[in-house]
């Protein structure tokens, strides 16, 4: 990555990462109640939960959820993932805003409202994204997506943090 | 019910079962694909595929979910429902089309798609119904759905079946 805030996607397509985090600060603030509390995927949505608490003014640190316990591939993948779940207030009535970079398959999503479950009954869960890049393999949605593109099957996208804390996406050839 | 094919729904509103069926009929249509397999959500969804499979011509019998068994009021509930999951082919890479009557919390969903995996893992799993009545409570969504309506939470919606197998909606207050 020669610049800190960009990266290209795919041919000409180039995601300005901090450019949709600021559209996603805008979404997220249009979703939010007084009881909202913010949960991120581990680790590209803990990331933008965590600037986002900040960012919103909130009070105290977001959730954390890790899909590694619930994946359906966790026979193949076992616990790669370090990440932990940590969820600092009571599930059981709460009204949910989850955060992640990237929707794709809807895999994931599924793995993490089972993760959640798992420690109580939330009165609603949302869901707001970066990028939504399609190709969902289940009936799961977006209520907020910066952006939606679509990208070959043969690249994968995720959100790094630079060494000051500056989100870029990466793109891989996979 | 004074017709065999309509049932009143909220003030004027009128939900003429048998005319979004058909319209249920043409989305699945074009949803479907060579290898998409139906299954239907009990009891509502489960009558939809039944006649989806005749009236598509497929061979053999949709399957069947039931979400008696991951619903998150489990507790509250039990085992009220009958009905038993029944899924007659091999889950493991099938394209799979769940069929219910109405989208509503999406809670349902979350339990039938966990119950869904735990006979094997999907390539995809996408969502038909004949009304999605809003009122989501996680980010989920139907691929396709003959109606969209609104109606106070007040009101219960489900489908039901005369004695000649026509559809009907019945609306209750709850």
């Amino acid at each position: 990555m020669s610049t800190p805030h960009t990266a290209p996607a795919a041919g000409s397509l180039v995601l300005d990462a901090e450019a949709l985090y600021r559209e996603l600060l805008r979404g997220v603030r249009s979703l939010q109640t007084a009881s909202t509390r913010l949960v991120g995927v581990a680790s590209g949505g803990a990331w933008l939960a965590e600037r986002l608490q900040q960012d919103l003014g909130l009070p105290g640190v977001p959730g954390v959820l890790s899909s590694a316990l619930h994946r359906d591939d966790f026979a193949q993948r076992g616990l790669a993932s370090s990440a932990q779940t940590t969820l600092p207030f009571d599930v059981n009535g709460a009204d949910i805003l989850v955060l992640d970079d990237v929707l794709y398959t809807g895999r994931t999503l599924r793995a993490v409202l089972n993760e959640l479950f798992d420690y109580g009954r939330p009165a609603s869960v949302r869901l707001a994204v970066l990028v939504d890049r399609g190709g969902r393999q289940l009936p799961v949605q977006a209520d907020f997506a910066a952006a939606r593109i679509a990208l070959p099957a043969s690249r994968s996208l995720a959100l790094a943090r630079d060494a000051a804390g500056a989100f870029q996406f990466q793109v891989q050839e996979v």
